[in-house]
């Protein structure tokens, strides 16, 4: 079987611990630049989401494509992505929209990232499509954004000049930043807060909490808060285990009644 | 007449006395990726040397092309570019050769920088061309190295993704950065410098100082040297005097003869 990453390539205790993830990207420039800046500061766990095959393989075959070009994983979703990860950072200039979740400047990110690597956790820095960046559904996956500060002017930046700008920024900074042995149990995953949604929506669906045009409204704002409420993962199973009953106990009365 | 720089830019007094200099550069979207980082950083003051013209005007009509790259400067020389300046940083990665000047890694870059702009200088920040970097001669025109800390198995940056990154530094931590009002009188221009270099030049030929298959190196070190001395504008213009009266003294010495 194929490793999932490359296990030839740079072995940084922090730096494996962080996933950076391009969510369909187009230009195959941008994604072989971005690649690149991964190799120039050290960083070898790349994740494309849903990306435009023709331009995928393009990059890849690309001369000078970066070895870990190769040994990217491939999901179809940015959740899936995320699956495994305790700390989601979206990122994104944010001059269109007024933020759902915690912002961080990026000059302060490695206080943020040190602390959660301290505590055991992966993260993933996501990175949007060239034209639009990430969706507001893409966002509710993520625990905070990461904002480069840019000119209001011209705060939009390209693909892969953020990437080299964020990954400068850990990479010169993070080993330098205070990282003490954490007795804080580890956070939850992505996959387990996901799941833990599921339960939740589920049980507002059987409690016939609200009518079903706001599920899509309400499953947003569930997302959005299960990632403020900064769970460990002992209590993501706690609350999964009284959600699971809180169900069982309503289509148990329903069958009653 | 036409302004050398766009005065309607944005004018952060900091920032306004930082200049970007590309020294021929060769690919459009390099030089177009590297206009897009100034301006999402704030800095308008771009200087281009020698560059390959029909990849510039290429990269001058691209659409979308900023701004500032219809003002830039276009200079023969990295000497005139750099001419009113009172620090010059080359940048670069060093894997190949021992550098003759100090290094400063981009991370410490602020303290440096913060205190030449409290003195009253200009500073102007350098890129080489895509495939070989910044000459020995380019580089002996700089008082300092910047240095990118990257992979060892990577170093060699994109030279836009080089600009933004050293461009997202300054601008992010330079205004934390502290600067104090100084005493100190404002150092000698590069013009200055190189007006010393050439009168020390024509005195040690004058004096016979050495083969003149050695003029090269000489001047090669000459200018490091003068660099190395850290000096103020008032002595540069002393020590001008003093070798204006020795070289006309061994001149009319040989008249005398």
């Amino acid at each position: 079987m194929l490793p999932l990453y490359n296990e030839r390539l740079p072995q940084n205790a922090q730096h494996d611990r962080i996933d950076i993830i391009l969510v369909s990207p187009r230009n195959p420039l941008n994604i072989g630049a971005a690649a690149r800046a991964m190799a120039n500061f050290a960083f070898s766990r790349l994740t494309v989401v849903a990306p435009y095959q023709p331009h995928w393989r393009e990059a890849k075959s690309a001369v000078g494509a970066e070895d870990l070009l190769q040994h990217a994983r491939v999901t179809a979703s940015l959740a899936e992505a995320v699956a495994d990860c305790t700390l989601v950072l979206g990122t994104g200039s944010l001059e269109r929209r007024k933020p759902e979740q915690r912002v961080v400047a990026l000059p302060s990110l490695c206080r943020f990232v040190g602390q959660e690597l301290a505590d055991h956790g992966r993260i993933a820095l996501v990175f949007g499509p060239e034209k639009r960046g990430l969706t507001r559904d893409d966002l509710a996956l993520c625990h905070a954004i990461v904002e480069i500060p840019t000119d209001p002017r011209q705060p939009s930046m390209n693909l892969a000049q953020a990437v080299a700008v964020c990954l400068y920024e850990l990479s010169s900074r993070l080993s330098a930043a205070p990282c003490p042995g954490s007795t804080r149990p580890a956070h939850a995953t992505s996959a387990r807060l996901e799941m833990l949604a599921g339960l939740i929506e589920e049980t507002m669906s059987a409690a016939s909490y609200s009518p079903a045009e706001r599920n899509a409204a309400n499953r947003h704002d569930l997302r959005l808060l299960l990632r403020r409420l900064d769970l460990c993962d002992r209590d993501a199973h706690r609350i999964l285990g009284l959600f699971r009953r809180i169900l069982w106990k309503i289509r148990h009365q329903k069958n009653m009644g």
